[in-house]
């Protein structure tokens, strides 16, 4: 790296704080915060190390717009409007300054997008792996963070979006042979390498969704948590699980698909539940998001999800989710 | 590591989380947070990767003490009075669980000392080295932030507590010889490994400090960016540049010591501006604190800082202080 830490903060992350007043420019150590009345902050947490949770390979804008959007995504699951962010960068010295150039463009784009600036952060060297880490800020009113807790008996159990596409992304870009058209080859490691977070719908669901979460484990271990969380059972049938063209053409060909499906993590939809009185209102939601939420279970009595595969049976996976170690 | 994510978190992590109710056990993906009335909060975030901030060799429990004490270190300078942190952790799979264990005992240590909780954070694979970051959380009332830019010419320049002392703790453990009682060897290794934020300080020199900033850079470089925020020059006499015994029995056998002193970093004083008028009420509060605040130079308009030699020469620092590239 062409430069000391100082003057790479001033050149590519002080004009990515712009936004946040009480981020100082990046020239002090620490950002002042205060929600607006009636409000308050929600912060969430998350580390992106390199060959654990991306190549380098990947390119700097897509490592930075994927660390970006996996803390949106967690924000989005708690119904937060995303505000701002905070950045540790440990780069090895003989990053290229151009590499470090695009990454704070790929955060530049997002921020654009979403609506949320650089608040504070630390640059550091490494010996030799990149990482990285974000703890995102976000806001909502008083009192209204869809928990992981609130799912009750009763509760129809839904899911935004589409399932599977991420872990068939992995599979395509692990080297997987297979015959499918070029543009859902594309779509799929699209989901994977550049996922969305559904910011929009996660606030939109706010005093509608008793419970939900981020699938970024895998559909069943996601769905788990809710379940421990709550202290409730779910069934989720596979038959209903939405799924895209692109995912129906793998799942065709490959024979553990459904394992993959929901089992894989990286999808970044919302998993929800809400009180079975109220689909009328999922249904408005759904259209006005422009955002498919598609019910794919039940809550009930009891402890664990039960998966249903798509002729009626209960089915066990061997690999409910992403393992952290 | 044997054990999944999950039962590590509720085993070593969620206990730290108990303090906190907006922290939902840890069982959530976000925290909600809101200042008490008339408050901001103060966010800052620091990074600790293995070989470049500290070596495994240190141990656990001082390498979570000291990724803690960093961070609030960082809020001190700000005037905040620390309350949660969020943290992740990247540890490779073959860190066994007493180290996680004694980490995590570590943060509960000082948790109790300086009353704080966990809040959040990730935990997850590392294919080599450990990787930690921090985003710690303080609380002020509103507006009272102590900021770099806040110098004014006239001002005198304060340091808390002694400096150097880190840097000479350095050169020992880089295996420096030298002949020195032991007693004092173990104290500059202490302060290196285990350094003391002024917490109570940092708080008590809200409305007083015009700027302030922790030492943790090297006190020239650090000076350098109140004076570069600020719009303002300073001179700083290194007569005056508060020493610890030990340090003193360094300083007399090595000949670039007072390089070592104003250049080295880690030390974690309080570096400060104040009025001269206020002399008096600075050293009250030095008395109230039981900790020294000596007035080591003087702010000027300009640029820089110029710093005079113990016999009163204008000196030129090799380095001035750690490069994060």
């Amino acid at each position: 790296m062409a430069g000391h830490e100082f003057d790479l903060i001033a050149r590519y992350f002080a004009p990515l704080s712009r936004g946040a007043a009480m981020a100082f420019g990046l020239r002090d150590d620490a950002a002042a915060l205060r929600p607006e009345a009636g409000h308050d902050l929600v912060i969430t947490a998350d580390a992106m190390i390199e060959d654990i949770h991306f190549r380098r390979t990947a390119g700097p804008g897509d490592i930075a717009r994927k660390l970006l959007r996996v803390n949106l995504s967690d924000l989005a699951a708690k119904g937060a409007r995303p505000i701002g962010y905070f950045l540790t960068v440990a780069l090895p010295r003989s990053t290229p300054e151009d590499w470090l150039a695009a990454f704070a463009q790929g955060l530049a784009q997002d921020q654009e997008e979403f609506h949320l600036s650089l608040m504070g952060g630390d640059t550091t060297a490494s010996p030799d792996r990149m990482a990285f880490s974000i703890t995102a800020v976000g806001s909502l009113p008083t009192g209204q963070m869809i928990l992981r807790g609130g799912a009750k008996p009763g509760d129809d159990v839904y899911v935004t979006g589409t399932v599977g596409d991420a872990a068939f992304g992995l599979m395509l870009e692990e080297g997987a042979a297979m015959a499918m058209d070029m543009a859902a080859r594309s779509e799929l490691l699209g989901r994977l390498h550049c996922p969305t977070p559904r910011v929009a719908a996660g606030q939109a669901l706010r005093g509608l969704a008793h419970a939900a979460i981020d699938v970024s484990d895998g559909l069943a271990q996601d769905l788990g948590h809710i379940a421990h969380a709550s202290g409730v059972a779910m069934t989720v049938e596979a038959a209903r699980v939405p799924l895209s063209d692109a995912a129906r053409q793998v799942l065709a060909v490959i024979p553990d698909g459904w394992e993959r499906i929901l089992g894989g993590g990286d999808d970044y939809e919302i998993a929800f539940t809400a009180p079975s009185a109220r689909r009328d209102d999922v249904a408005a939601l759904s259209k006005r998001c422009g955002l498919a939420m598609t019910r794919i279970g039940q809550v009930q009595e009891g402890t664990g999800v039960h998966v249903l595969d798509p002729s009626g049976a209960p089915m066990t996976l061997a690999h409910k989710g992403w393992q952290h170690f």
